[in-house]
């Protein structure tokens, strides 16, 4: 196999370290595309180009491996090389969740495969075993962490008890966090993500718009306390789900107790659990961020590559589910400051009432679709977290 | 897809139920051969047959799934159906792991799929990970907690603090325990699964009498004092793992800290982590007993086979690599009770030294080759745990 690298960040340049160490994988880096060619960089200068096209427009090159920052531009050059036949390994959740569509009908017509288990959960083998194993419609549920920046942050509040701003400075400052957080702390990143594993575990394709995500941004102290008088720690689920024809899906950070398997999920590593036949779930666990993370996967599908491995999308072709998010309640915890500030009437039972000078929350339940369309969801001044099933309310659990 | 099934215990009806129940799997069990037909059962009496030979010769029946107990008519049925070639779903991890090379010549032969997820964690896929995510040279090691008897005795005792034959016994109550656990406690069952995972992960055969299994049978309140008294607790762990061409592995208790990933594995949960390239770890969680956690990969299986899925055993043909446990050095402690009970000279080094009245323990380095021969290892007033990595002596873990 002769390799074609898009971007000579730290995963490109330990996946070039790991192919020159490795004997098993028979595979060379032809040629790296990079963009700014005056870097020093610790590799001969005639493997570098600044032009996609001659890595793309060379016959030589089997596979193209994509490892940019940019969404369009990656779109641009893996839609390019399956158009030409190459196989395609890439990471970019963000362009993978929004180009899904075309990019499957571009592998159907092509025959090429465009591999991306780097995109999901780094490390962790979730999408080949959703393509593989759990190719049945047995599978009910697949939920779980898929966002290690907020996980470091949230590990750190709830073990060194310090608050959300302290704590996102910690990420920013050891590499865990991006200097622009946003991705990460609005959800953003996990819904990507949500959107690649509601494909290949329910067969269908869903737009990132369409997917609720509220992340960690407006964690409060009064949150925090909250969750440690009840035993419990907060992390950021994402979750998907099907009931018959229907699927549903959604991220919101969740409260879960202290001895709950996702409480000792810690730093930056991710769990997904799935629920399958029988009700019973399997939990797969794994660094979920990072290059050398990102470089395992990659090195994966690169490898799966000798054996003409493609995604076959099973699913997909089998059934005719669909999302919907009416059917989905959420037991749900709602901070605000005051009266009127939050719609009673969107909930369809309110079973705890908060009520003091400057904070306030309730406890109820809403349906997914209206907590989606809610007006004072945008509100800065409320903040939501989804209640575990193992939730009990403040004088039960005392 | 028409199934024969052997044997119709829990998995068997548990299997019998979600097939019918299920739309997505097209698989009827045509025939259910037993040992007792008086037996009433919750299916009508025309499925039944005390034949063999009423599946085995019955053209019809694409599919074998044997669930009985005897390892030795388990053979007899697997390879008589296999040589027919038909598609065969087991469970029967003592079985296989003494019969792998005679049952892989057949799959060669007569190229009819033999799938076994359930013997080994069963409903982990750890199998079919192996084989198609783990499939190349770049994995280094494969270790975990693969019995769910010894887990629910081993959580028991360090959670309740209670002694081992009152874990035992309620382990034994509450149907996690054979009245005969010596497989379990004996830690044959994990050896069994670790010669499995030994094919799958690295391509060698390994007959189970060349792996050390000791259990926790000896586990007396003193090892447990110990244990607690430095932060740990105990699990039982098969290991194995390959260093150039060399593969080796074993199944002995460890010490691990209370806060280690595996202390956080409880009562009938396994784990599985795998060491891959970039030295990043993944972990498999699931049920590693029960009838449903079983059912649940025997399902899978059947599942598989829609698609002619069969094991390819890639690693076996790839490389040449073989098992020799003379290199592998283990930190353990020995705890015995009189001098010279345990040759000294058996061992590497001795770091530390405990002597009282009626109880003594030492801590030290000794290969594995020389472990699985010496003579005091048979001994039942000696018993050796090997230490985690994370182990610190008592004067700097206090």
């Amino acid at each position: 196999m002769k390799i074609g690298l898009f971007g000579f960040g730290c995963v490109g340049q330990g996946l070039w370290k790991v192919l020159h160490e490795t004997k098993g994988i028979r595979a060379d880096i032809k040629r790296i595309c990079i963009k700014h060619p005056d870097k020093q960089r610790p590799v001969p200068a005639h493997f570098f180009t600044t032009d996609p096209a001659a890595i793309l427009d060379d016959p030589e090159v089997d596979v193209v491996v994509e490892l940019i920052d940019d969404a369009d531009a990656a779109f641009v050059i893996v839609s390019g090389a399956l158009e030409r036949g190459k196989a395609v390994v890439s990471a970019n959740k963000k362009m993978i969740a929004h180009r899904l569509p075309e990019l499957f009908a571009l592998q159907q017509k092509t025959g090429a495969p465009f591999l991306y288990e780097g995109a999901c959960c780094a490390s962790i083998p979730i999408i080949r075993n959703l393509e593989e194993y759990y190719d049945n419609d047995l599978l009910t549920s697949v939920e779980g962490i898929v966002n290690g920046t907020t996980n470091v942050i949230l590990s750190k509040i709830f073990e060194e008890n310090i608050g959300f701003q302290e704590a996102l400075a910690y990420a920013q400052a050891n590499g865990f966090a991006e200097s622009d957080p946003s991705l990460d702390i609005d959800a953003y990143d996990p819904k990507f993500k949500l959107c690649i594993l509601l494909l290949h575990a329910f067969g269908v394709f869903v737009a990132p718009e369409k997917v609720l995500n509220f992340g960690i941004g407006r964690l409060q102290d009064f949150d925090i306390h909250f969750a440690k008088s009840r035993g419990q720690v907060i992390k950021l689920i994402a979750r998907c789900y099907r009931e018959k024809d229907k699927v549903s899906g959604y991220c919101i950070p969740r409260f879960v107790s202290e001895n709950h398997r996702y409480a000792h999920v810690r730093n930056e590593y991710n769990a997904v659990t799935l629920e399958s036949a029988f009700s019973e779930h399997q939990t797969f666990a794994g660094k979920g961020a990072g290059d050398k993370a990102t470089g395992c996967a990659v090195l994966s599908d690169i490898s799966a590559l000798r054996y003409q491995y493609k995604y076959e999308y099973r699913k997909f072709s089998q059934n005719g589910t669909f999302f919907d998010t009416s059917d989905t309640i959420l037991k749900v915890y709602v901070r605000h400051q005051y009266e009127g500030q939050v719609e009673e009437s969107d909930f369809r039972t309110i079973e705890e009432r908060y009520i003091a000078a400057h904070s306030r929350y309730w406890i109820g339940e809403i349906s997914l679709a209206q907590l989606q369309n809610a007006r004072w969801l945008s509100d800065p001044g409320v903040n939501v977290i989804e209640l575990g099933t193992d939730y009990t309310d403040f004088a039960s659990s005392h």
